[in-house]
């Protein structure tokens, strides 16, 4: 599991707080943000495939959402 | 779509690095970052779900994962 840190727990509480959740362990605030990393490197990683099959350089907005589905 | 603004345009600069990302476009990073939280509040509220279940108030890891599943 890649777990590199790059959302913040913080981030995590709001967003949990948004979807209703009222109580929270720290550790699943760990547990969301290394699920949403490892989704955001497959994602990332796929955008980029497609962009380079397109023939850009640059990663877009399309490439992220023809990605994630 | 579910656009708060919970995570960083810098956090997805980032990751997208990460996953070998060289040039990315700002809209890109914008797309990324709804997508992840559009699929965090699913999860949190899977997660919560699981949590009432299981007879608990407090979601906890073993919630987080179940709920990506």
């Amino acid at each position: 599991m890649v777990k590199k840190g790059f959302l913040s727990h913080n981030a995590m509480d709001k967003i949990m707080r948004e979807a209703g959740v009222l109580r929270v362990s720290d550790d699943a605030k760990v547990a969301l943000a290394e699920v949403l990393e490892q989704k955001a490197i497959l994602i990332s990683t796929e955008a980029k495939k497609l962009a380079e099959h397109a023939g850009r350089k640059t990663v877009t907005e399309k490439d992220i959402h023809l990605a994630n589905k």
